[in-house]
């Protein structure tokens, strides 16, 4: 990926972040052309159709709206469209017409990168988990007895995950009250939950993924924010666990960062300190955590830089556990990691544990404390992760305005 | 409806619970014939292609392998369909064409009846949710603080809603030991719950369905097995809610039973005795329960008859419920009512609660004791409800064999 010529597209365009070693695809349309799947490349979009050749069986996996058909494929069909885009991009034969073929990412708008089949929402993060633990059980053990055994997770609503930039209504809701009996009305406890997203494919119907397989599966990352309601959550959450305090939206940046970018930056999880069924037991898998810190943006200020690789749990022991009792899994089956803290304060991934509850409020720049979100206020999750090439991934942007819901 | 002529489909054939007072919708096959969507009439298919007529502009919305383009219309073309089969079906004129066109049930595959879009499994009946909360906890209250005051329920795996008969593999996962570490193997508590499920339509992208516009989108009824791995479950449960114990399958029956076929025993839910919020009270609303009662068939003995009408939250709640956050709804969307239970022993509807959580076994006629599903074990869901012209409706079956899963 060195060898890129002199007068490639890439060559010719600022890369900053969006380089020929991520190539992340996405959904986007232009005021002339409907939606179909493009990959960004510094500032630019380039549609699938512009670079893959018409004469490749590939061809048709990537002549759509969105990633559906090529999540339907496997794992082989991906290497090679990553194969064949790196190629042409890095050429000095394509540069031309490319550059006439390249939309300004400004001049685009992004749409959901696929169609989302289910979606399961994992607490894979110990600090996390111990955090919320603190907060709502003090009197018990940080983490329930069963944390440690097995990725506890639920499934979430499909049909409300949204692109970045979809404006986030604050959800009406029962709320607990002091005497008891629940109050109706907007959530109090607007908060976020900074995640890593995976985008599956190479379907198994009826079937189980292990721990190695894992890689044929999982297509790419995506930053998600599982926007959560606490007080509504903290009504209805048991025995069942969260519905309303979640279902209203989950967002996901649009571009999905492909698996095979993050080469340079996969590393060991945390030292596993509770002995592991065999089909979680990862001691001697190739490692499966990622090294990609996370920026939580409040109207425009960081306030807390969660790492991801502190995620106890690992991607592959999620699709493994998602997988075990023969679930199976289908194109654009989607789970996101679990919120993602740190052992510092300044890297907690939700507002509920950065202002503790509400009990230690944060202070913004003009003197005033922040606890939950207020309508009007804009979060924006990013991230960054080396290269193999020396360079920077930037992923997507995942953002989103609270405004009211009428 | 009444006036069905001499020489018609209907009265050339048998009905015998599918009459056309019922006409439920299906997804069949044949030896010579790909899927595609049929109604049952006595004990034949007929293609719905076969009964409306080209011309109709309706045809664009019955002439697809399933449900699916039908429930993205609305509650306008969904009775004007059912208004065009019944018509066919009780004239002379089409008699001879048709029962050329039938299909005997015998000589039909049928396959899942619409694409799930989201699923929901709510926990609406106060009985199993009563007893559930004496055999997990009996030390505490049988309902949770919140139970009468919201329809508790949570998100299941829509990609493992199966149709009726498909063989339903015990479950691997991790089971709770007297040590407090979890042993991993083959599911010991495998059950059932004979639930009601409803089937969604006529989007409403980001909305909420008030309790009064729930006739606008439920487009009908299907039995529904919502099989449970007990040990998995109480396991992995807190502090979010059911996952592996309940993905690996939930049947239901091939046929869904029109929401217009079941007027004549729509009745009103059990007396609430607890005040609701207003999104959630219904004590002016048309009533949206209905008397059907359930069999629970076990290796073809019945062991219990569930009726449906002991449902506290009714399905108009649960859907002005999980739409009140703005969730909206997809073409698709289903949600079961929760396991149905009455307050007789012989009207429960899992084992778990038939069994007593295994205290009170169940005697077989050949004097063994049953508690949970054995290999090889049937259960066949079946239930009937009155048609507003005094003729009988039968539900599709439900039902589904436990086999080893290696």
């Amino acid at each position: 990926m060195s060898d890129t010529t002199s007068d490639s597209f890439v060559s010719r365009h600022g890369t900053d972040g969006f380089g020929i070693a991520h190539l992340p695809y996405g959904s986007f349309s232009t005021s002339s052309a409907d939606a179909r799947l493009g990959v960004r490349v510094g500032d630019h979009v380039l549609a699938l159709t512009d670079l893959v050749s018409r004469d490749s069986d590939l061809f048709a996996l990537v002549d759509h709206r969105n990633l559906d058909a090529l999540l339907a494929s496997d794992r082989s069909s991906w290497d090679r469209v990553r194969a064949d885009l790196q190629s042409v991009l890095s050429s000095a034969d394509h540069a031309e017409r490319l550059t006439a073929a390249a939309h300004p990412v400004a001049e685009t708008r992004m749409h959901m990168p696929f169609t989302v089949a289910d979606y399961v929402d994992f607490y894979g993060n110990e600090f996390h988990a111990a955090n919320v633990g603190r907060i709502f059980r003090p009197e018990q053990a940080p983490l329930l007895p069963n944390w440690k055994h097995l990725p506890v997770g639920y499934h979430g609503r499909a049909g409300t995950i949204a692109v970045s930039g979809t404006d986030v209504r604050r959800p009406h809701g029962l709320r607990p009250e002091a005497d008891g009996n629940p109050s109706y009305g907007p959530s109090r406890r607007l908060d976020i939950e900074a995640e890593m997203g995976f985008v599956l494919g190479s379907p198994v119907p009826g079937g189980r993924v292990s721990l190695s397989e894992a890689d044929d599966h999982v297509f790419g990352l995506t930053l998600t924010n599982d926007w959560s309601a606490r007080d509504i959550q903290a009504y209805e959450y048991v025995p069942l666990g969260p519905n309303l305090g979640k279902s209203f939206i989950t967002s996901i940046s649009p571009w999905v960062t492909p698996l095979a970018a993050l080469e340079a930056v996969r590393v060991a999880p945390p030292v596993r300190d509770t002995p592991l069924a065999e089909y979680l037991d990862d001691a001697k898998e190739r490692p499966w955590s990622f090294d990609v810190t996370f920026e939580v943006v409040l109207n425009g200020k960081v306030v807390a830089n969660p790492p991801f690789a502190s995620t106890y749990w690992t991607a592959a022991q999620m699709l493994a556990h998602m997988t075990v009792n023969g679930a199976g899994l289908r194109a654009g089956d989607f789970f996101a990691g679990g919120t993602i803290s740190g052992p510092e304060k300044s890297q907690r991934g939700s507002f509920l544990e950065l202002a503790w509850g509400g009990a230690e409020p944060i202070v913004l720049d003009d003197g005033s404390e922040f606890t939950f979100l207020r309508d009007g206020d804009e979060v924006t999750l990013r991230a960054t992760a080396a290269a193999a090439d020396g360079s920077t991934i930037r992923f997507g942007e995942c953002t989103g305005r609270v405004i009211e819901f009428a």
